[in-house]
């Protein structure tokens, strides 16, 4: 059995279970354990299998430390451009921002790091590059290992890239941190069926759906 | 156990054989396995679990028809914006393109197509709901059934939302025909390790990969 049978769980397990992932303790993720979560996410599809992927690992003491400054930084920048500035403010006080406002802070206390790059510009690209990010997670979710899916902001853009020598062409489109989860998996929030599904007509839900 | 319990295969089964399926039997899918797909394509993370998703699955005779035209007709343009034109171009010849030259002109015949929309507009809103494609075709594989992302062009666009009434603000991301393979299943072509993962900087391959 190759390293990936160590993914054995079923598949809807890893599905139901994976919700995101913010709060890690530092335990290190072993190099085995990396290399089976990015070979998982080469499998995935991708247009005309030109694979345009690039997965930058960030754990080096100092340049995770820089990203985490710099990660910090462009969540606050995203804040802003929606009129949201300083912890206080009305906006940020629900539990979903207030958890995304402790990530900002502690995200470099995640073992790894990881940068999704595109190798090449434009929106094409980046789509191009997003359902490796799933088999990735789901893959982590298969080790015990979680995680969650965050931006960066242009305002860093040329920093992280000075700060990891990522080529001028190349595009970063997800900040994946990944570590041993504090909390736990767990079931996930989501809109009924009947509310995003839709047969022949939009907005004509289908009677089979329950 | 739920449903979803159908979907027991081991994770990495799904993933490592989980290639493009372009040809297609018509036997129809049943609505109970259409429901476990759209019900694990649910469960992928978004941003800020907004979940800005509709899945519009088209499998009424007239509908497909002529869906599976406008699909045609997308493919074709992009070809032209590519500078190919006709069937006979050298640019066609290879067996990736020879496979999607001949989805064009057959995609009508798969029992269900999936459009995965946005809600809204712009490359967030699609970029957030690119995840659900991948639980879906994972969650399709662990049923035998098999698909590709496939887009279709502005050219069409308007058309198509005519077609199936959908909202002027919604963006159509993705184009999913689903259907039980001609073919089998099998393991992916991909680039090695080595060329798509660094570590820290840019271009160091980790000798932690093999």
């Amino acid at each position: 059995m190759p390293r990936y049978g160590r993914l054995g769980l079923p598949l809807y397990e890893a599905m139901y279970s994976m919700r995101a992932i913010r709060r890690m303790r530092p335990d290190p993720i072993s190099d085995e354990d990396l290399e089976i979560i990015l070979d998982a996410a080469r499998q995935a599809p991708n247009g005309g299998n030109a694979q345009p992927w690039h997965f930058l690992v960030v754990r080096g003491e100092q340049e995770k430390a820089t990203l985490a400054e710099l990660y910090h930084e462009a969540w606050w920048a995203k804040r802003a451009d929606q009129g949201m500035e300083g912890r206080d403010h009305p906006g940020l006080q629900n539990p979903v921002s207030r958890s995304a406002m402790r990530l900002a802070d502690e995200i470099g206390g995640a073992p790894v790091m990881i940068l999704l790059c595109a190798t090449g510009p434009g929106a094409g690209n980046a789509q191009s590059v997003i359902p490796s990010v799933q088999n990735l997670l789901l893959a982590a979710r298969g080790l015990g290992i979680g995680g969650t899916i965050t931006t960066l902001h242009p305002v860093v853009d040329a920093r992280v890239k000075t700060l990891l020598e990522i080529p001028e062409e190349a595009q970063v489109v997800y900040c994946i941190p990944l570590g041993y989860p504090r909390g736990r998996f767990g079931p996930l929030n989501r809109k009924p069926l009947k509310e995003i599904v839709s047969e022949d007509k939009w907005g004509a839900t289908p009677d089979w759906i329950e």
